[in-house]
């Protein structure tokens, strides 16, 4: 390439290998490409064909079609980016991305890891070791008791000064397991013992804990970027529309928040990212507690987790700030400081991303693969498809059910939901079922149309839709 | 539609008419769907099977396939509009976009002509009447000589007050016949008598002009928002690459102006545009002298002719301005007055529109009319597609042979031109030549990267290239 072709020089980084699949592998080879790196697909047996194939620059088949054989195998990947000599590896989402260990073998083989180093995946990927590092950062978190508990007396002076309701969990316990809801004294008083005895036998281990319960729960996430020095935030992303704790519909900014509590919200996603050294994009997740809302109060935020790496919904984040976060990425691993001050980002219009999966809503949502006979995705003003899907593709059954991110921007939230119905309605896709008309009838609601939702409205939207079609 | 489905209540129009086909008709398609107007397509014989007839929620035949018979047909649109009660006619751009009586015509069967009204087209499409109004207005025209041109001696004082070099034109004269080039005064003393008995015998009127040669133009148009009262403008378009006077690349903001230069641009085009009381969308063309720019001296600007209509090439103002322009003419065509305020318009980033033509760049562009055979677009961020391609399209020889508008936005112009050649690279199109491979061409030239060039500067580079491969 002549030096006028690119407007980036990369550093260390002149070959990136893509060590994931899908769209997101998609999306990683455009963004090097576009920065003059060479870009390496990896892929398993099922993936032989794959967009990413047929896009990246080179493509090295690392294994069989079962994830752990493959896309999970650190040695099958570190022996492909020894192969074709890339300086970095990019691991995506989900799969080996916050795998501290994987994280750690690249380091030491030499290789750049587009992400965080190891030693922050490993504490932020550990929910009480997050807690810890937000507390010590003055970040709330879910109110909790401090200590053991010691008597009934001393629980309830806690749950005084928590709040109710809250959960009565087991300290050793695990996958919601032995959880009991107290809505006052009384309650607490009456399912202490009996909560006591009941660990004692399942984990043999008595002590418990109480933590407040956020009943008008919305998940909020913060982006952000850091460089091992400094750190800015891109502002929020509403996820509040889960199915079994699957996000499925999100949307940028959030409906919920007032202008001030954004900044708080995002002002403390950056002191928490910087009391930890982050480097490279990151994503905060809390509970936003709408239920104490109202008469110009706002709610209350709370830190959950932290995810060490690029999201799914990334690209509502893109749409309304301009910023591309995977590009992003790969500079900061190529060694460039952020590029960006907080005052560079400033969020324009709205912006909504409806994922689109490869389930059938009336078999109750049962996955769907076959091949794809014919495609034509919408297109125009304001629209942005993310997705490995061509005409003749096959959808494996090896891997999640991922078609698609349909992600639309307009000026206002109430255009961006006009938008995504024009846009979901010109799609056309036969061979296999997809979500479209799940995502075509939740924009019929009232309530999300109005912006009026938490984690627990999809599901319930879904079992009262049910009952009504039955 | 439930109330909640729109974010918009027509007042006026809740059924438009696209008199139109191709890109555009889908373009316009897709702005009245997410107002909430039933949009109804008009074909051809030839374009039966259309994108746009697909699209559409209704679709009326008009006739055979020469534009003459269906396109340009007033009678046979208006009929379509009757028969399906359309209450407003879009009329895209070409075909009768620009045509007065076509304008009257709707209005006359009590319809409403989404544009400016037949008097203001007759005005402004009237390049001397539009000159006339620039004048009035203030705005600069390109300099020449002020009435009649009564000796040399007169002639020369008044070159002297255009400036050199200029052209003697026959006032008779037309298409180019009859032009000399004066670089001094004893060019224009010599030719000046020979120009007069030269315009004498060929136009039986020997009556001279002067006119300033702008050597080293850029095409730069500004584009603009009017409800009848206010305008609006949404900064520029750099337009300068044509080939015979076809623009093929367009950019914004455009890369020669300055801040304050831009300002003064953009300012003067409100100016006229309001002197006229414009209603619609517009676009004021202007020449940018840059022969005299240096030493921190700008260049100058000249009004030259104004598009009452949408342009091809609005979709690079939409994408740094995040304004929809189609569906801003819709709204100010149902009556509603101007929503945006100029401190509204900002400027975001940078963008590129390639259009993308069935033409083959190796047989000195030939059309290249056929059948879409396969084709896959390029996706990802920053990527919009305008089109009415689809696999089995059939390319008809009827219309012009734009395909696509392929348009990017970047956080900055290097940026975009680095994500131009990414989204070129992606193009799987086959059954049709396109000039996907011009362009990929361009934009390895370092004068086009580095946005030195004019409107000579594309034909000239093409001169150069076919010499080197011949």
């Amino acid at each position: 390439m002549s030096s006028h072709e690119s407007f980036y020089l990369p550093r260390h980084i002149r070959k990136v290998l893509v060590a994931n699949r899908g769209e997101i592998a998609v999306r990683i080879i455009r963004a090097a490409q576009e920065l003059g790196m060479v870009a390496v697909a990896v892929y398993s047996d099922a993936d032989r064909d794959s967009l990413a194939v047929q896009m990246a620059d080179e493509s090295i088949h690392i294994g069989p079609s079962h994830a752990t054989k493959s896309y999970l195998n650190t040695s099958a990947i570190l022996d492909a980016a020894r192969q074709c000599g890339a300086q970095a590896i990019h691991p995506g989402y989900g799969f080996l991305s916050e795998n501290a260990s994987f994280a750690q073998a690249v380091t030491d083989a030499g290789l750049i890891f587009v992400g965080p180093d190891a030693e922050t995946i490993r504490t932020m990927g550990d929910k009480a070791a997050a807690r810890t590092s937000a507390q010590r950062a003055g970040v709330p978190t879910v109110p909790g008791s401090e200590g053991e508990l010691t008597s009934i007396d001393n629980a309830i002076d806690q749950a005084r000064r928590i709040g109710y309701p809250l959960l009565i969990k087991a300290v050793a316990g695990g996958g919601g397991r032995g959880i009991r809801l107290a809505e006052n004294d009384n309650d607490l008083r009456a399912q202490f013992s009996v909560a006591q005895a009941e660990a004692q036998a399942a984990f043999g281990d008595g002590r418990l804990y109480l933590e407040r319960l956020i009943r008008q729960a919305r998940h909020i996430e913060v982006q952000i970027l850091g460089d091992g020095k400094e750190v800015i935030h891109l502002y929020e992303r509403e996820c509040s529309l889960q199915r079994r704790r699957q996000k499925i519909f999100e949307e940028a900014p959030s409906p919920a928040l007032t202008p001030a509590l954004r900044e708080a919200l995002c002002a403390s996603a950056v002191v928490l990212a910087k009391s930890v050294g982050y480097r490279g994009a990151g994503t905060l997740e809390y509970l936003y507690d709408e239920s104490r809302c109202g008469a110009g109060e706002d709610g209350e935020f709370f830190f959950i987790e932290m995810n060490t790496r690029i999201q799914v919904e990334h690209p509502i984040t893109e749409a309304v700030t301009g910023v591309d976060l995977v590009r992003e990425m790969l500079r900061i691993a190529d060694g460039e400081p952020l590029r960006l001050e907080q005052k560079d980002i400033t969020l324009r219009g709205a912006a909504i991303e409806c994922r689109l999966n490869a389930e059938d809503p009336d078999r109750q949502f049962m996955p769907s693969p076959g091949k794809v006979s014919a495609l034509r995705w919408p297109a125009g003003p304001g629209i942005r498809i993310d997705s490995m899907l061509y005409p003749g593709y096959t959808v494996s059954p090896y891997y999640d059910s991922l078609l698609a991110k349909l992600v639309v921007w307009d000026e206002s939230r109430a255009a961006a939901l006009a938008r995504m119905r024009r846009a979901l309605r010109e799609i056309h896709l036969e061979g296999v079922k997809s979500t479209v008309p799940l995502h075509l009838a939740l924009l019929e609601d009232p309530n999300i149309c109005g912006g009026r939702y938490n984690t627990n409205y999809l599901e319930t939207w879904m079992e009262a839709r049910k009952e009504s079609q039955s």
